[in-house]
């Protein structure tokens, strides 16, 4: 949903998106490819990378990519201090480099990515000085006359003004996947599913997907 | 021979490395693969972690990962100016994000890189400036208990201070590959050969590895 709603900004504002898609034996990495596939035939992208990250399930240590870490429910989670189990070591580090090596290459100047701040599980890669210091780090690690700058529109948003923001741009939130548990419909019950569900609710709107329970 | 010594250094230090190698569909990938593992046997490092990212392919841009793409020969690049066609856009960036990674599953607090900026080809990711900037951007984003320092122990030195330092640690030089074409001898004609071989006659040493020319 994050990802899409960006992605809607960003067509909104008059630019040419080249789409990136990472595979990183995720639990929902089928599913999450089918999001990425329905919505980039929704807005007739042509330029697609799909990125096969299979070495993500050798360093492992988190529930997304370990298969014998389970996802906790959000209930479990609310109770727990910290960061999450769900949270895989520098993920967004690991992609906003990969895209700093398109960007050059394709001579692109800007990186979006639906990274939220608040409103969130708390995942240090996803904080706004993170991805300010990462944009200055690729600024000295690409060539001089390459400018990438990181943009991350939906930081300060909560997840109620991200629903909102995503129907008035008329975001197909239908091909859209949160759920941390990869089954035929969302769990309901997971973090990511409990924030998704809870930013519905405050907006007064009824998420289109299917879910097990909720 | 860069890594090589960097990590002569570190075991010199006390530390107890962990080695990190990546495969990039770079040409020259079997035969450093082979290094790695000699040198990991020579040093009895027990922890090491192999990594395919296959997808540098696809990014393509480089002589070193496009084959279609000649790898200049150093009279050439001398002639030519700025940036060879050998740099791969991002490439330590993205090396490092995922030793960052590890860095954090494994509890590592540093991050070693034979990067050289000086008497080198140029290449915007193996600048000081870089390095420093991306330990902060580590920093920020990963848990924030953990501290993860990057470390370049050559990155000053010069090649044929690199060979010195080499040859007083023993480093097992007959085991590294700094040639970018993939030939069974090094070819002794691109920039990467020439350097190496500048180092060592600057320093009056005989490289142990065979050339089909120099």
């Amino acid at each position: 949903m994050d990802s899409a709603t960006a992605l809607a900004l960003t067509i909104a504002g008059g630019r040419t998106p080249i789409a990136l898609h990472f595979s990183y034996r995720q639990r929902t990495e089928r599913r999450e490819r089918r999001s990425f596939d329905a919505l980039c035939d929704f807005y007739a992208i042509k330029s697609r990378y799909t990125f096969d990250l299979g070495f993500f399930a050798d360093i492992g240590a988190s529930a997304l990519t370990d298969l014998s870490i389970d996802v906790p429910q959000y209930a479990d989670r609310a109770a727990a201090q910290g960061i999450p189990v769900t949270y895989v070591p520098f993920r967004n580090g690991i992609f906003l480099s990969i895209a700093a090596a398109v960007a050059e290459k394709e001579s692109a100047d800007e990186i979006v990515i639906g990274a939220v701040e608040e409103d969130s599980s708390g995942y240090p890669d996803c904080r706004e000085r993170f991805l300010r210091e990462m944009q200055t780090a690729i600024g000295l690690g690409v060539r001089d006359t390459t400018k990438i700058a990181i943009n991350a529109p939906l930081i300060h948003l909560s997840k109620e003004q991200i629903v909102r923001e995503a129907l008035r741009l008329n975001v197909p939130l239908r091909l859209t996947w949160s759920c941390y548990q990869d089954g035929e419909k969302a769990c309901g019950v997971c973090e990511s599913c409990r924030l998704r569900l809870k930013g519905f609710t405050l907006a007064n709107a009824v998420d289109p997907i299917a879910y097990f329970s909720n």
